[in-house]
């Protein structure tokens, strides 16, 4: 770097818009990672931070950490019935009287061990048991997360648990999972928890899932939740069933809805059986985070994310970072976990650069063990690079 | 990046100067590669080439190449005593009757069996094979490239092809392999192939390497070839009495000499045995490539190896571009197989940022495999952010 171009680079602003790694590190854990490699490379930059929950997993640890609430333990059912330590986030400061619910933190995959990982049967019972709890405490507004959930059942859980009663054409009371919604012909929801009526429900979604078809989340994520390509059609059927009978007795449409397919189809059931509100990932966001004033203020912007590839551009957070990064003129560059087969699509989007964080050939284990290292190292080349006054460089060659 | 930016980008001149990745990619295929990935992020790139070959892997190749000559296959005895195909460089131009000379390719490590990987019983002794086939064609300067050998006997063996007698203290000619220089009592050079006397012989090393001590090449390459920790004590006698006996018979002090570590030490042997001149490794590539010239021109260098870490910085190629890029005041970044302890050390010698081609956790095998593609696409990203004007954004903004 020449002395002239040092002078300029005099505190860089730097914006840190990074989603968390699932199942290694938080939102929260790689920022602190990120700015120690910010730091290393320009000792003099200013750190902006802009933690992109998405509605997944650290949802209600984010949004309580950025209004100065905290998170409130709670014992509900887990996937696949289990007793589960959940938690609640009670927001603090101006949103005092809004808990978030995660539903990763009652119906995560991580919470369906590996051996009965079976979308057929997992429930979200324990996310009405969150709600419930969230009005026991007098909420006033819930703030519900979706993402990394191991379940496909509609949100039928949710609503067993809140008095909702989905019987059979017999008016026997069907049992849980998506397995059981193929017997479902009554939603009865007189018995429904009468405080839902005085809360505001609003669900963080990504947009761009939905409930039913080939582009459905029984075939989309059927997979990854543990469902052989014969389930996929099981579970197919069970949300076209449950959707049929929502359109008839609650005379709500949510086949096609933006983000009714969002956790296994909770966005559509939370709609549909408590009224809620489905808004995409980073409007929720906006209203905690002005993403775009800090954007003003930033001369790059750093987000971060698991995996990178072709997926990553439908309504995932990145995607939004790198399209309003764009907008403003600034560079946008993503820290990775792995590149998958068609990240290089992410240019198009507004991501000018990728990098994994891995640095060389070792197991998914042995990187996961290091990331908090390998993200500050990665961050710090990238940032070294970015500063780099390549163009300066080349202007006084050419002068 | 701005429009503005955009224009400036023109044409930028991204000069490739990477060494080859051992066992993977020969230097010509990583420049293939590089470039492709230039190319993808830059389509209008100037781009320019300065093959680093260094001694080892390759270097005869690069040197035909370069000069517009051509190989010379050639039979000879390998490390373990079989027959081997190696092969001699026969330059073009203006450098006809110059004949490179690869150690790798009759004394190379990955001509040792896994099985057998013992340097107390591996010989030089093709690599005088090939200094003979030299001298039948008639080279007037032998170029020969010391690196990547499976040797450690002090050129022993390249001496006892050429007819150098090297014998025990009742006058038998000893064994081959370092572990026999334990009795070596006498040299006797009345038997050298006389033609050594009519030709010039320059030997490229890594300037660091020293044939005894601490820091001599026993103890430094021992266990990468296999010497067990009891073996090399015993290695580093063999050439302890080596060097001995070459002081009182020749009276040579190759001891501590430059680049006399080379190759197992037959930087120490082809001195001594041959009188051949050791020269650092970036001297003999100057013969064949103008890099300063090259640099003047470019506005970023790639450079590239295998892997980098602390040791990179001792006498390795990657480190003497980055001295003389700093020099010249042009950002240099490296691309590598994977990234070691103490890497952060190259930044104080001028490389500004390093990034692995590794794109996520996986084995060495698929890495290896994926190689080509995987520089590619490494290279683009790093294009990509290098000629983002992070500058421009910031005076812009702050105007």
């Amino acid at each position: 770097m020449t002395a002239e171009a040092r002078r300029n680079n005099l505190h860089p602003r730097i914006l840190l818009a990074p989603c968390g790694f699932k199942e290694n590190l938080s939102v929260a854990e790689l920022i602190e990672s990120m700015a120690r490699g910010v730091k290393a490379a320009a000792p003099d930059a200013e750190i902006l931070r802009a933690p992109m929950a998405d509605g997944g997993e650290g949802f209600a640890q984010t949004l309580a950490q950025l209004t100065g609430g905290c998170l409130h333990p709670v014992q509900v059912t887990g996937p696949v019935g289990q007793p589960l330590q959940a938690h609640l986030g009670l927001l603090g400061g101006a949103h005092v009287g809004t808990v978030a619910i995660e539903i990763a933190a009652a119906a995560g995959l991580r919470h369906v061990p590996v051996g009965q990982r079976d979308p057929l049967r997992t429930t979200s019972y324990g996310v009405g048991e969150l709600v419930r709890e969230a009005l026991d405490l007098g909420a006033q507004r819930l703030l519900i997360g979706c993402g990394d959930s191991g379940v496909n059942d509609g949100g039928a859980g949710l609503a067993q648990a809140l008095g909702i009663r989905l019987s059979d054409r017999r008016g026997r009371a069907i049992g849980r999972g998506c397995g059981a919604l193929d017997g479902l012909a009554h939603i009865d929801l007189s018995g429904r928890d009468p405080r839902l009526g005085d809360v505001s429900i609003d669900v963080a979604v990504n947009w761009d899932n939905v409930l039913l078809g080939r582009r459905g989340v029984s075939r989309v994520f059927g997979p990854q939740k543990g469902a052989s390509p014969k389930d996929l059609a099981a579970l197919e059927t069970g949300l076209r069933t449950l959707a049929a009978v929502i359109r008839r007795d609650l005379a709500i449409d949510v086949r096609t809805m933006q983000g009714g397919g969002a956790s296994g189809g909770l966005g559509a059931g939370l709609h549909a059986f408590l009224g809620a509100r489905l808004c995409p990932r980073f409007a929720i966001l906006s209203r905690f985070l002005d993403f775009d004033a800090l954007l003003e203020r930033a001369d790059l912007v750093l987000t971060a994310e698991g995996r990178i590839d072709g997926l990553t551009s439908f309504g995932k957070l990145p995607a939004e970072v790198a399209r309003r990064a764009k907008q403003a003129g600034i560079p946008v560059v993503a820290i990775v976990g792995s590149v998958g087969h068609g990240a290089n699509t992410m240019h198009e989007i507004g991501i000018d650069a990728y990098f994994s964080i891995v640095d060389g050939p070792g197991t998914m284990a042995d990187a996961m063990s290091r990331a908090p290292e390998l993200v500050a190292s990665a961050t710090e080349q990238v940032v070294r690079l970015a500063l780099l006054d390549c163009q300066s460089t080349r202007k006084r060659k050419r002068e």
